[in-house]
């Protein structure tokens, strides 16, 4: 019995083991992202370059059978009273990690068309975010287009680039105007595009779990200070499993150092205070966290928004909705409406749910 | 007339331009920090490394004479409602960017005996942090014991270290034994220990001044997480400058990275959440932002503390008291006089206020 449905702006599908190496150009067959176990760890390579290295049990706890078959993952977002998700990969986070941009092209088109024609074509439930490649502007002008023309309503893209392509160059230009003419969204999920394991020895775990964060903080930065979200009024954009308590600090940030730089540094000089542009069009997905909800007054209603991270551990699978009623425990239900599905459905056409 | 009298957890003191010159070992004595103004910029190097290039006009902003001079500045802590405050370096800010081991250390002691003479033995009022070396702990923990010895509570350390010596590191374990067995607490101020220019192009000014709080987090990760805050647990430790709203998102993070992770990757296995020994232990400082109040039901009371950042344009000075009202309308008196003093006076040893 489902208390409350909900919609999750942050889900995990889990690729075909042979995907890429089934679908990729021949010469490029053995480049895109691979799992071998090696002794008790479940190793993933991405151009032949080591990526992870998680154990076996550790990688068995996130796989249930709805991770890679769309009838299962329909039972389980049933099961846990979410009606539709925003999905991102699990193998291909890893993508942007290969310096080729013909490869990180290829794989991002290869699992686009798989997720496509094996979720998307199942069921409206199903939202996929078409995964761009970052190293060419152009490529990824041409990705988003292509699958905007198929109904996709937005993009993943990391929130690390190659250093010289931050988000804040000129380059990137022409793939924020092709969004905005579009009318889709950015969606940055949290913890791609830089070597996840940043910190060794003691309590290294938790720190590279913490700092994974700052990827998203920076790119906010860069889409507010750099104008980019000043030239598209209209553009929305989302950091995905960030949490959503970071936001005022950001925010008072980058208020603080456009009012002590006023008169000096500031190229371009933005005639709104940066908070205004994320209070108008920036969302965060939290999972947990109650501490989102004690800001909400800083950061407005629209910018919340949760999601199940299913089915990681992090995430709240298979204890969604026991998750929800702690978190929204005395929270007025115009409020927890507009967190767990109502600011998810401005962004994302849904299908209307009838009852089973 | 002073509406309430507040400790300020954060100022700065500008050292003479010529005190490396002037005190240091004849062989290093070019290699202190040394400021030169080059067309309408004023350039500061360390070891010969340019380290800022900031206009003139900037900088003749943020050093009114109380910056070096002790008797205006205690004309300027009347006139502005501040009885005690935290002493930080301007121009040894930079310090730690040297490669020189012996460079650190002496530069340090030059700075901590001027700061000593200069300022500390004028009135209590003015709490030095000693600034300590960071290449090498027998160093560290020298002169940590060298400026107790005389009366120091806190030592300044920066929020970044070179790579290989992170504050989890092993090596770092006999400086938290020697602060513990001190009885004095930690200060990292926010912005120190690595190249603040991070970015460059569109928006840059506002990006760098966000990520410069990076450090802070990374940090109180490290402490956290590696254990020292359990292994120490008297020991306290202030992130300064680096506002107050981030804690809960860091917390938060840290909390879920030790329930995902608690079967597999956690070394040390700690016996609290992390957000307990933050709650314990830790305090963070802010000049305005009005968020870290929101958020205090997550962090403590007692891990607030106000500061001016006197006398950088980010802080209050020469405005001290209309902001106070300002970030404390509504706030209950006993809050208040506890972020504005209270937390403050529990760590540093405060001359009794008389009637001027």
């Amino acid at each position: 019995m489902v208390a409350q449905w909900v919609n999750s702006a942050d889900s995990h599908v889990l690729e075909p083991l042979d995907l890429w190496r089934r679908e990729l150009p021949p010469s490029m067959r053995e480049r895109g992202p691979v799992v071998e176990t090696v002794d008790d760890r479940e190793v993933v390579y991405i151009d032949a370059k080591v990526v992870r290295r998680d154990p076996v049990a550790f990688m068995d706890a996130i796989r249930p059978p709805g991770a890679e078959d769309p009838v299962q993952r329909l039972a389980d977002l049933d099961d846990q009273g979410i009606w539709a998700e925003l999905i991102f990969p699990s193998r291909a986070l890893w993508v942007h990690l290969s310096d080729d941009a013909a490869l990180q092209l290829a794989c991002s088109q290869v699992y686009n068309d798989w997720l496509y024609d094996e979720f998307m074509t199942r069921s409206g439930r199903f939202i996929g975010a078409a995964m761009l490649p970052v190293l060419d502007t152009g490529d990824a002008v041409r990705e988003l287009q292509r699958n905007v023309a198929r109904g996709f309503e937005t993009v993943f893209l990391p929130t690390a680039t190659p250093a010289g392509r931050e988000y804040n160059r000129e380059e990137w230009k022409p793939l924020w105007a092709a969004a905005a003419e579009a009318g889709i969204s950015l969606s940055f999920h949290i913890g791609t595009g830089a070597d996840p394991k940043v910190y060794r020895g003691p309590g290294g775990a938790i720190t590279n779990h913490v700092v994974s964060f700052y990827g998203a903080q920076t790119t906010l930065c860069h889409l507010v200070a750099s104008g980019v979200l000043e030239e598209h009024p209209g553009l929305h954009v989302s950091f995905v499993e960030s949490g959503g308590s970071w936001l005022p600090a950001v925010m008072e940030r980058m208020d603080e150092a456009q009012r002590q730089y006023g008169g000096w540094f500031l190229r371009p000089k933005l005639p709104l205070l940066p908070s205004e542009y994320v209070k108008r069009q920036v969302h965060v997905s939290f999972q947990h966290g109650r501490a989102a909800l004690a800001v909400m007054g800083i950061t407005g209603l629209s910018a919340l928004m949760w999601g199940s991270d299913y089915p990681h551990l992090e995430g709240t699978y298979p204890n969604t909705q026991a998750v929800l009623a702690q978190i929204f425990d005395g929270v007025s239900d115009d409020v927890r409406a507009a967190i767990t599905g109502g600011n998810f459905a401005k962004l994302f056409t849904i299908p209307e749910r009838v009852a089973a």
